[in-house]
């Protein structure tokens, strides 16, 4: 077995973020797919055994067992030695941006991902005003990476890995990122320059496999 | 001038989460009217030299300025030695509960509150999508409770003062809480039981004053 097993799926961002690190980062690292949309994560079983939340991504790591992207995130910055901040100012702005992200730039665009582009709802008043909310969440990470390469600093984080996680995919979400955003679009080409980089789908296992 | 300067309004509950860390922490603060309603977080001004992000709270201490209440929070449990975790494993527990906090159970109930409790809109299938999200997180967070006081130890921590952020405000969402989340409602009656405690409206300027 791998040292490391994530417990995920390829339409999940939010595993994504941890994929990805754990890629980067050259962890010995296993996927074992959670199948969602069968209702894995709803079920008795999952929140009683794996996570009360109700969601994944879920790390097992030896006898731990972590949940929320932003604390295995932290986890394996700590451990790996790679993409954490160097100093308390630095893994403050960090922790700043991985709590933005959840609140609202993944937040939100996740739902109107999966209500648009994988639900395939026909336009309505919650889409519109989702997509209302992402883009004021984006507009301010637009702003933000002009003239930066990075969210925190001159090297990719873990804060950039969790800003990320929903960036790659390319379901239908009624938004024209790069006409709309061209920075965000610059930064995800960054990222996805780095050394070993996967898109979401070559990382995650899928129902399809 | 007090040590903690806190930019923050009645009527936010993420800055409650802040302002109630620093009153039972006793620490020497005080509060800044951020006038939001009038549009101040979203002004040019605010954005260029206060909060890019556009949010409050936001705390002053010394150099320092602070913004996203989970950093804030995590940040005065680190520098007065109250409410924090004592070991790796509580202190990435309260990281797991701020982040469910900030993505889904404050989130939805925030967004629901300001459209039915502030705003007086009428209900419509924005403010219905909304309450189905609201109970669906309440009802991990009414779970995880029973049988605890508190959520991560036998005493309570930052993340207990994360989510308590919207509980004791008493604007109208269509939900009553009293009868479907009777382990939240025992827990917020225990935070309120704390030494020193304050209400929203008692520890936050409003516009009224």
């Amino acid at each position: 077995m791998s040292e490391f097993v994530l417990h995920c799926f390829g339409e999940s961002g939010n595993s994504y973020k941890a994929a990805l690190m754990l890629e980067l980062s050259g962890c010995d690292w296993e996927a074992k797919w959670v199948p969602f949309f069968e209702g894995a994560t709803r079920s008795p079983e999952w929140r009683e055994s794996v996570n009360e939340m109700g969601e994944a991504p879920v790390l097992e790591h030896g006898d731990l067992t972590l949940t929320q992207s932003g604390v295995i995130l932290d986890y394996l910055a700590d451990i790996t030695g790679k993409f954490g901040g160097e100093t308390p100012a630095e893994k403050r702005e960090i922790w700043r941006w991985i709590l933005f992200d959840n609140h609202k730039f993944t937040s939100y665009f996740a739902t109107l991902r999966f209500l648009v582009g994988i639900k395939k709802f026909p336009e309505n008043p919650t889409t519109e005003f989702l997509r209302g909310r992402v883009v004021d969440a984006y507009k301010v990470v637009e702003k933000h990476l002009k003239g930066r390469d990075f969210l925190v600093a001159q090297r990719p984080t873990i804060a950039d890995f969790s800003l990320a996680g929903y960036v790659f995919y390319t379901e239908e979400t009624g938004l024209d990122r790069g006409a709309l955003f061209p920075a965000i679009s610059a930064w995800a080409d960054r990222i996805a320059s780095l050394p070993g980089w996967k898109a979401p789908y070559d990382l995650m296992p899928t129902k399809a496999g």
